[in-house]
């Protein structure tokens, strides 16, 4: 069976939990320490970060390249369109919700308040939390405009540009960071994904010391 | 004719420039001072960074995205292996160099002697500075290990994950970051992809107030 090293509120493990139940593929989950750089977890992954999967006999790293591998060996159902423009759109959108999105909104709220606690590097910085809350607006109204034309993120069907965005955005709803009432449409498509019997997974989630507020695991939030 | 909105020193533009050249696509050049947020700029990316590029009638942003465009749309020569497990080895090392080492290294020596010099933001942070003069060591020894068993970075032909490496080091080199004595494994390596024609742009580039060090355009450095 496949197995995942990961941590429950990584967008990037969340990402590649989602691929891996779209596509039907059992998956033995695995909780990694990572920050305690292990020398077996070090041996899996040099770069000492997760996801790592065991899959095919291969161990392998970094979720877009994971994604990737996932997509052109199980290519149903697809989770990748077929024309070169429309998949360029989601591996544009791929990176900008892990890059930009992860820059200015994941590492200053998520990381700030759960990680940082979590591997005993101390409190929030508040200047940090105050600018990722910010800039979290700034994203749903990208969302909102991208979802003003389009059914799914990228296109007219779902891709890993959705899994992308609803793993940051599932983990952040996990401590409250999101304001559904900003965007109808937003909060339209989230319940959408959320629906879907990839996410149950996810939904079912626990950090110790961190209780999700009542509507995360709700399908009709 | 493409049209590549670029800063000369940017390894994600490199990349983009190597892989453009070496399928043999003409493309014009334009630098642009991006983190001035000029209004024209930011309607062709809202993300705000460089490359952009104008081809076939689209605008694109991320390299990633734009180099897996490139070859998907024009497959020869191929950068790309055929196998999946090929394949996720590359799109690992472009992760390897655009994220990690990228953190690691270049934003801590060419973001500080260089980008905050040209954008206006100050001084060099020694601190900075030093840790990625150390990181890098970490870095070389690594691509020595890996060029210890294979002919290219990922495996026995050169692909992206080869114009990833090369983009982040040619970038330090300009400014004399590269140690190429560390290891002759990858002091080869690098000779090898340097006298590709598809270098030749990137060995000519010149950046007012810059001078890159004798060796930097030098095939037999």
């Amino acid at each position: 069976m496949a197995r995942l090293f990961h941590v429950p509120l990584s967008p990037y493990c969340r990402k590649v939990r989602l691929s891996l139940a779209e596509k039907k593929i059992e998956v033995e989950l695995v909780e990694e320490r990572y920050w305690e750089q292990d020398p077996d977890f070090l041996r899996r992954n040099p770069a000492g970060k997760v996801p790592v999967l065991r899959l095919d006999g291969q161990v392998m790293a970094e979720s877009a390249a994971i994604c990737e591998y996932i997509e052109e060996t199980r290519p149903e159902p697809p989770l990748m369109p077929k024309k070169p423009e429309a998949r360029y759109e989601v591996r544009r959108l791929v990176g900008w919700f892990d890059d930009k999105f992860h820059h200015e909104v994941t590492s200053r709220l998520l990381y700030e308040r759960v990680n940082k606690k979590v591997t005993g590097e101390g409190y929030p910085d508040s200047k940090n939390v105050k600018a990722g809350a910010k800039a979290i607006k700034y994203h749903l109204d990208y969302m909102a405009w991208l979802l003003d034309h389009r059914r799914w993120l990228a296109g007219d069907q779902m891709t890993l540009a959705d899994f992308a965005a609803a793993a940051h955005l599932s983990a952040l709803d996990y401590i409250s960071d999101v304001d559904w009432n900003r965007s109808q449409a937003v909060k339209d498509w989230y319940a959408k994904i959320k629906s879907r019997p990839a996410f149950r997974s996810i939904l079912a989630d626990q950090v110790p010391g961190f209780r999700p507020p009542p509507h995360y695991a709700d399908l009709d939030f």
